[in-house]
């Protein structure tokens, strides 16, 4: 996907806004360094450091085991970007990388603290100093990030780097209730979240369709409320390790009072309704509810958070609390007479009761508390953290009552939509814009979330990445970066540095292709899924039937959100339609709909063979008739000629038709095609 | 690589040697089951087996843990073929997979414990039935490799198969010195083991480059015998777990009384020379010995013995035995003059002397001695395994002196020889195949032998497989089971299935030839990688100067050791320089020669821009110019044409002159087109 015009963007540097050109010299190659998030400061230095089997790396300063375990960790993804064998015991070797570090961080990573780096890298040496080892984690990311292939063997420019982060607070959600993420599929996602300097997993670990963590005190929650699948005290704990070795704290969230379904098949007695209570195996909004006017009910709560709280050592502790219908609480007359008595007016008022409870347990056992936005209400105490759902508004609303929250909206990479898209929604955009700037300081940052309904451990890779680089720029970097073209260059790059993470979608992808072919050539079916998307937000078209044990195997599955080749035939198209296009472009858009058109006789005997392949049968054959209709518009565009009236109208309904959804996947190139047809004359 | 028309072999079956057509109805496909190893009796049933996602599976009859972890194992590899979540907990399905198992295997598995099933599958169900689980295992794994994709769903066809290996001794020996080899690594190799049937593992974990097991008795093996990358006890107690879940034995070599200088490092006082040692960097034959006329040196081993012994419960243990050149105990005066004392006339017959005196050691252990074929000597003891390595006579010298043994000529698989040649090997063929009954019952079987030098963690995937699988069936299968194409057309097959199992060497090779092309677009490389190869052979031309430290990231490490598309072409190029290609032959093998032309202007551009590409520059260009010699031999094979015979001459010389070796590799269609263009006229 990647066009090899972009390996030269590797060379230098300069950051709009931060640039230092040295020794006064301007480079004529203006391009940003090929890393994300993009740093704060940089300073385009002469030459490169040149990496070889001599290189090694030395702590100085301040030392602990998890700077010894980064080291370690370096040298080996070092060594899988350049193939040279960099152990650590190549002692030998004269130290070229000097690590400095100032002192320690906290013993438990808080919410704040300085994770600064200044990163100096000459063609002699590379010097990499920071207060404390969060900083360090961070500035080895980026010297990896730098790392390129040249003539002269693998290298980084000679570059010099301040960085530090614009939010406090930039967090990935992991949704492993409606479909459970083993632990190696945990610690890959750390990785890449360390890659892209994201510093907080929150682990949304239970749901309606699963309770996927370990209690001791109560065991029928993992028992008798998942299928099995579940991570053990244990396991959790070495995640958490996992994480902090990485610079991320690990926020559980167990949502309550409502998403609670899988807590009452083992604990009904918590249940607001009658039971009896299964695991839900459907998605979407479900009427379980813990019954919030039940002393038993905060007993239970309590108990179960003093054991939690211990498991997390982190400060902040998520209790959920969106998405409330209230059915429940309406059908018990129980609830209905104790809100009567209580002047509880509404179930809004009656959650507001229940967060309020709650969020004095959490303090009990020494956590601040974070919810949904739907815990913000007139009353809520002041340091109860929110997460912003439901719209942007929420987030200002609660800067303007005294909380502090982050912003999810515009982060749900489970929709389907653009890099581009996420990239330029800003925590401090929309009605945060006009908070005051004491205000402002009350926005910790923002959270993509990875919810889970339509995700596998198998493709989770390519739901979260590359897109999440874009959101973790947009937390880390400057406000003023958001120039949406050079951020696609830079991810196709950065996104590529994951595979020395584990982190490798197109794998997947190819994998999940290959399977749907059988023993087939994928080939035909690769060109095709190039092309594809899944369409944006929850639009299933088999989504009434769909539950957890639906296999996620279709096309929709395996292609990622975004399609790059759908995104670079959209900039060939506008150029075309625009006049401005070069014969190189047009010789692309050429190629490409020639392929498109000639794949379709290729791919349909294949189709057939397999059940899987059975409903794209139609799909291939719309986007060769968009193909054929894009090649006659270039014809006419090219020769300045014009197509009659009838057939201009014919091609354009067809290749509209063509853009709407089948088999749950949209044709990313029809809408580009209905362009070229727009550009021609009609006769 | 694949060609679409495989799929159908998917069907139907039928063994040649062993047809017994259901119902008296002889399939009109007579061809193979795509089953690697080919079972030993397959009868083919009506109709097919459909996997959805009420399939679950149910053990009857003896059980244990390990039945149940292959159990889960089988329905997660399952659900990673189909994409159908297949959790052990969903105990509401009707088990239509019947499992039933006689009685327990032996508490350590022991060699010719039985190994068969018996596998029966209709469309409404399916009954696996064994003596033991270790033939469980394996008809879970012929069951996998029937899994395919049709146009009612995932589904395996209805057949019966009888099924028992041929040898009771089907190895893989991983070298874990020359190259340290990951735990994960190890497992993922073990998984692929599984699939292939293969049952035991033999690790050979010292070296003169590297001592890689933990000994608690003589710490200062591993810590200064080692980069610091060896196994801990643990570690090893892990693998060996492992190994037994899946049916396999774990026999560990410590290579004396030569490849040992890792072990001198730490002990000197071992020694047949003055020293100082230093762990081996460079590969080939090291003059570092243990001296064998010391009491010492016995005092240690049988101490070392000891302790291994415990550690790997396999009653196997190898000594390895190989290679030694003498020039230390040559040169010790000390071992010269015991030798003179003791009447030991040649260093062969000093090595004698060790080995005997090693065997008796072993035995004291209550192990079993295996050696590398130096090990057979007119005396040596009649319970010694032999591994025949320096040619299959030393397999069939043994039997005849009443010892057992194995065969490793033939299967090397670090040669890079293609897995057609290791597939004809036949342990009881050669020299063997004039055996009496009674002495072939010698002969155990044979193992694969992955030494490290040119390997590393990143590529041995694909260096073992698939070809292993080739070698695997030799041992398993009936002796007459030996067409290559058939094998050829399975391997690909189920070679496919193993990336369920982790194992993923296409995605290897593209993550390589990715990095060789930094952020440009590796097509125009992955179309050279395609159509090249390693030498056979220890000809890397830079062997010299090749060491420990030496980067493994040319293309040289990243292409496979046999080119599928070579082999292709190859078959396309004599069935036309037969003059009996079909039509679509004579296309394919235009479309291929044409891409092979037009390659070279797309490549050489990014070659220059990297400096592990730079080397392929005369690769490439050698390519188009043989693909446009081949297009021309083409036109003038196709128009009964000829070409003038200067031409025709200078175009031998250079087709001839490119199929050397060249930047340590072959181009792997330049014969096929020399053939084609001997079969040109002259003018």
């Amino acid at each position: 996907m990647l066009k090899p015009g972009i390996a030269r963007i590797l060379s230098l540097l300069v950051v709009a806004g931060c640039i230092l050109p040295a020794g006064g010299r301007l480079s004529a190659q203006t391009e940003t360094l090929p890393v994300m998030p993009l740093p704060a400061h940089v300073v385009a230095g002469q030459g490169q450091f040149v990496i070889d089997g001599s290189f090694n790396l030395a702590l100085h300063g301040y030392t602990e085991p998890r700077l010894e375990r980064a080291r370690t960790r370096f040298l080996m993804r070092l060594s899988r970007e350049t193939g040279i064998p960099l152990w650590r015991e190549a002692q030998f070797n004269q130290a070229h990388f000097i690590v400095e570090t100032g002192g320690a961080s906290k013993p438990v990573q808080q919410l704040g603290e300085d994770e600064s780096y200044h990163l100096e890298i000459s063609s002699a040496q590379v010097r990499l100093t920071a207060p404390n080892p969060l900083g360090v984690l961070h500035g080895l990311q980026t010297f990896l990030q730098l790392v390129r292939i040249t003539p002269q063997g693998f290298s980084v420019p000679a570059v010099t780097i301040d960085d530090q982060p614009r939010f406090p607070w930039r967090g990935l959600m992991i949704d492993s209730s409606r479909h459970f993420m083993p632990i190696p599929t945990i610690e890959r996602t750390l990785d890449g979240m360390e890659a892209a300097k994201l510093n907080v997993l929150h682990w949304h670990i239970s749901d309606d369709q699963g309770f996927r963590a370990e209690s001791l005190k109560f065991p029928l929650l993992q028992k008798d409320g998942s299928d099995g699948l579940y991570y053990t005290q244990d396991q959790i704990g070495e995640v958490i390790n996992y994480a902090r070795d990485r610079g991320i704290r690990v926020v559980p969230e167990f949502d309550m009072p409502c998403h609670t379904q899988s807590w009452l098949v083992g604990y009904p007695k918590l249940a607001a309704g009658p039971g009896p209570y299964h695991i839900a195996t459907h998605m979407g909004v479900h009427d379980a509810a813990m019954d919030p006017t039940k002393e038993s009910t905060y007993k239970f709560i309590d108990t179960f958070i003093g054991e939690m709280a211990e498991l997390f050592p982190d400060t902040y502790f998520h209790i959920g609390g969106d998405e409330c219908n209230g059915k429940e609480w309406n059908s018990n007359p129980q609830i209905q007479s104790y809100m009567h008595a209580h002047g509880i007016a509404s179930n809004a008022a009656l959650q507001a009761y229940f967060t309020a409870r709650v969020q004095k347990l959490v303090a009990r056992h020494h956590k601040i508390m974070e919810g949904w936005d739907e815990v913000l209400q007139p009353g809520t105490p002041k340091d109860v953290v929110i997460q912003s759902w439901r719209g942007q508004a929420s987030l200002a609303e609660a800067a303007r009552q005294g909380n502090r929250g982050i912003l999810s909206t515009g982060y749900y990479i489970d929709l389907n939509q653009p890099a581009g898209e996420h990239y330029l929604v800003d925590p401090l955009g929309g009605d945060a814009a006009s908070l005051t700037p004491e205000q402002k300081k009350l926005v910790l940052g923002g959270e993509a979330t990875m919810w889970a309904e339509y995700v596998s451990p198998e493709n989770i890779d390519s739901r979260i990445w590359p897109r999440t680089l874009a959101i973790a720029e947009r937390l880390w970097s400057p406000q003023d970066v958001r120039d949406v073209g050079s951020m696609y260059k830079r991810l196709a790059i950065v996104a590529q540095k994951l595979e020395s993470c584990g982190i490798d979608p197109r794998a997947e992808t190819d994998a999940m292709l290959q399977r749907m072919s059988g023993n087939g050539d994928p080939e035909a079916l690769k060109v095709l899924a190039a092309v594809v998307e899944p369409p944006e937000g929850y639009t299933r078209n088999d989504h009434t039937n769909f539950n957890t044990f639906t296999p996620l195997n279709r096309l929709v599955d395996a292609v990622p959100p975004e399609s790059v080749t759908g995104r670079e035939f959209q900039q060939l198209a506008e150029a075309i339609a625009s006049g401005q296009a070069s014969q190189q472009q047009w010789q692309q858009a050429r190629r490409w709909l020639t392929l498109w058109r000639d794949n379709d006789a290729r791919l349909q005997p294949l189709l057939s063979k397999s059940s899987i392949t059975e409903e794209l049968i139609p799909v291939s054959h719309n986007l060769k008739e968009v193909a054929v209709i894009g090649l006659q518009a270039l014809d006419a565009l090219e020769n300045h000629g014009s197509i009659a009236a009838d057939q201009r109208e014919r091609d354009l309904k067809t290749v509209q038709a063509a853009a709407k959804q089948q088999a749950t996947l949209l044709d990313a190139v029809a809408p580009s095609v209905e362009l070229l047809v727009q550009a021609t004359k009609s006769e």
